[in-house]
């Protein structure tokens, strides 16, 4: 292990508009190398993306992660793929859906992009005007496709096929909005209402799956019913296995950008998929469905040659969501999703690009969702396109994933909670200044659900807690480290400052609260 | 995956005086075959076997499930033995070290051997009268070798040396009771009072670790200062070392019982460890002393060309003890060591055998400590020589390791909290009947400390908990599962019932609290 401390090493400045990155030079000069050889092999040709993002899939469901058998759901395809490539412990989404994805799609805070929270019901708001991958990769000669979950806005500006998709095949809420007035098991009272229905029936968004291509209009697929719903899993994996096929042999690199419907409440698996987990609860299920599409994407990959093209990114969008237990995921972390304890955004990460990434790395080492976007473009070779009209929060983690025990480029992960500012980590260690209560005071659960459902709670002075020595948040010793506090504090500060003109927070209307 | 319904499948009785077994006859078949070629291939020659229990150590906190480097503490040597062996997810201890250790050598539930809580400051007591692995294991023709922490007592017929083992390297008591009143850090008001220091200084515990051969008396290596405690790992593992070497080539098998100092708490790594862990604290710098000396015993054994020949079994005798974080491990799971909830007795345990185990299997099956016991004699030939005198709560699992997809052969686990029954586990299911509180009510901690501080709770009617869906047991649902409370609670009292003479509990003198 290479001696480094992140409390203490400088970090460089990037631009006006960057997040300041840890460089690490002989991790840069490996990096280069490689990359130098994989243009040399393939005449120029950038890689391929592969994104898989999962819904509400928390940080312990994964067999490398402790979860896999121990959980009644064997996860082997993922276990695997990681084994090919490298696992992140420390990769932080948002404490929710929408937040995570517009993150992961513009490099971007949920402060900067707008997305604070999910837009509902079809509510006003979405990724309109902001820049993301897909926009910046289709300019750099790719091949981009949405496919799945997009939940970033229904409007017409919001839609993937103008935000940077040459194709989209999916739906643009989330799962349970198609379901919750379908179901009289859960949501007697809606069902077996005409006037509550009828209110969720006249809400502006789309009920149906659907297809477009860039520019173009949306074409309904199919109305999704709870039938419907229950299928969506196994037909976007034919989907994107179709494009997968479609795309050997050709020239231009391609972005695929698969969103599943698993594993969000309520989860329906598909029927051949009905108890087929050691645990038998449609939750489970769905992760062992889940782990086939992963290993389906895989092996398409592999059979039509494309798999050292590629670099493959398995992910889920925040913690789990305690309150619809035990239709639920498995973190062994503080708390849940709507949440800034480690349980609501610190979720599995398997990256592999074999030939590339070493095989079977496990690395601590801090990951943003914000960080995708100019990692992938500096992967891409196009790290001058990541935008300088905007502030990027992202950093290029090229040299962390290349080099073979190379160390993250990222020294401080903020966590944000809606529009609050709530939590800084550096190294092992997180300050924490604003958090959901999960406690009995605060009406959170004592065992750790809490998420969205908790009182938000200020610690004037702060507590720290030290990830290592206590994974779980339960011993705050900020007194005994008091030495750090200025520098965090000081950190925090300088961080709210990059929210002065020309960045100031962006607050889409109707999703201002 | 074969279906199979652990809570309808029916057992098959052994014994009398032996917990009934869940055969699986085509895994049956599979290890006999087994078992066969390795006789052939080996003329005869039963096994070795190498348990190395460790103390105080977290199901958490090897890499492989879900620690090591997400806990500032990488465990490679563990992992990888893991990988070209079987981890078991589902390995119980009983709360404690002394009732662990006990257990493991004995096959028998504390409640039968007595030991139900462990023996401190040289109170009487031990292991006496009862029949240890390592007595049969002699008596089938191995040569046995005890070292590191014994704790099983202290009188003459409880020491290791007059309990089946041929050589004892180690010491009797437990790692605090040395350093309690040597470190005015952590003991100040012990180490400042004479009073106090005397009164610890003339309890009857011997203050030396020491050597033993059979029958013989203790020969005093050293004085354990702490100093010398944090020599004794590197000591005992150079010890074990020996030991292996001078056993390559012999034509007696071998059992080595190597049980180390750490991560006991306080802990004191050797100073070649000191701030070697990312995390740089003496728990982690530890484990990572820990993993290295698995490593270390491997190669040896692959370097003598013994590998293929021996079992090895790498465990931990309860969970995290958190009082005295941060010195403390990591579990996912609810409360800590001194507690039937899972975070006290779910441990980690790996067994390899390469060549026969398959390399590579993660399995939730249920295996207790206690079936060590009948399972080693198994895999040694030995099966006969399990005591007919006495009740054997261990179960025969070789079927479920040498199986390629064995199943456990154990349908029920009973967690004992002292002399008070607890919980009951059948497949994923647990029923809790009393256990210790880790709520602000029973002054536990809320966040799942507590442990043996919380106030003993009963709940009359049962707690039930589904550990795939509800690992930290948090959400009781009995009263969905009511059609299996009938079969469990009944299992209980048929439990209860193998307390009946000739088989009534033992309640060592002096321990019966």
């Amino acid at each position: 292990m290479t001696e480094f401390d992140p409390i203490a090493s400088p970090t460089t400045p990037v631009a006006d508009n960057r997040e300041p990155a840890f460089v690490h030079q002989p991790d840069l000069d490996a990096a280069r190398a490689k990359l130098g050889g994989f243009a040399n092999r393939h005449g120029g040709t950038a890689p391929n993306v592969l994104v898989v993002l999962m819904d509400d899939v928390g940080w312990g469901d994964f067999g490398c992660y402790g979860g896999g058998v121990a959980v009644g759901a064997p996860t082997p395809n993922i276990d695997a793929l990681a084994r090919r490539g490298m696992q992140l412990t420390s990769a932080y989404s948002e404490p929710s859906c929408t937040p995570s994805r517009a993150t992961l799609l513009t490099g971007r805070l949920p402060m900067r992009h707008g997305l604070q929270r999910p837009p509902m019901y079809g509510e006003p708001g979405g990724l309109e005007g902001e820049i993301t991958l897909a926009d910046l990769l289709s300019d750099a000669g790719y091949v981009t496709q949405g496919v799945g979950k997009w939940h970033l806005g229904e409007n017409r500006d919001s839609q993937p096929q103008n935000c940077g998709f040459d194709d989209f095949y999916g739906f643009l809420s989330v799962s349970d909005m198609y379901t919750e007035w379908r179901d009289p098991y859960f949501f007697p009272e809606i069902v077996y209402s005409r006037a509550r229905t009828d209110w969720i029936e006249n809400q502006p968004f789309n009920k149906s799956f659907v297809h477009a291509t860039r520019g173009g209009e949306l074409e309904e697929v199919e109305e999704v019913t709870i039938p419907v719903l229950s299928e969506l899993d196994q037909k976007w994996c034919a989907y994107s296995e179709d494009f997968l096929r479609r795309m050997a042999g050709g020239d231009q690199p391609w972005f695929l950008y698969h969103n599943t419907r698993g594993a969000h409440f309520d989860n329906y698996p598909h029927e051949s998929y009905l108890g087929v987990s050691p645990a038998k609860h449609p939750y489970k299920d769905t992760i062992v469905e889940l782990d086939d599409i992963v290993g389906r994407l895989v092996k398409v990959l592999e059979e039509t040659g494309q798999l050292e093209d590629t670099i493959i990114v398995v992910t889920s969008d925040n913690g789990p969501e305690m309150e619809t237990w035990p239709d639920a995921a498995f973190t062994p972390f503080r708390c849940a999703k709507g949440s800034t304890w480690e349980g609501g955004v610190r979720v599995p990460m398997v990256i592999a690009w074999p030939g590339m990434i070493e095989a079977g790395r496990v690395t601590d080492g801090i990951f943003d969702f914000n960080d995708i976007l100019p990692t992938v473009l500096a992967l891409a070779g196009r790290s001058d396109a990541v935008p300088s009209d905007r502030f990027i929060d992202g950093i290029d983690q090229s040299s962390f994933l290349l080099a073979p025990d190379g160390q993250s480029n990222r020294k401080y992960h903020y966590y944000w909670l809606g529009q609050a500012f709530s939590a800084l980590r550096c190294g092992e260690y997180k300050l924490v200044l604003n958090a959901v209560g999960d406690d009995i005071v605060s009406q959170g659960d004592v065992h750790g659900s809490g998420g969205f459902s908790g009182t938000m709670q200020k610690f004037p002075y702060g507590k720290m807690f030290n990830l290592y020595l206590d994974p779980k948040e339960t011993h705050s010793y900020l007194i005994r480290k008091l030495a750090y506090q200025e520098a965090l504090v000081g950190r925090v500060a300088r961080h709210r400052a990059t929210f002065a003109p020309p960045y100031a927070p962006k607050l889409v209307v109707g999703l201002n609260v």
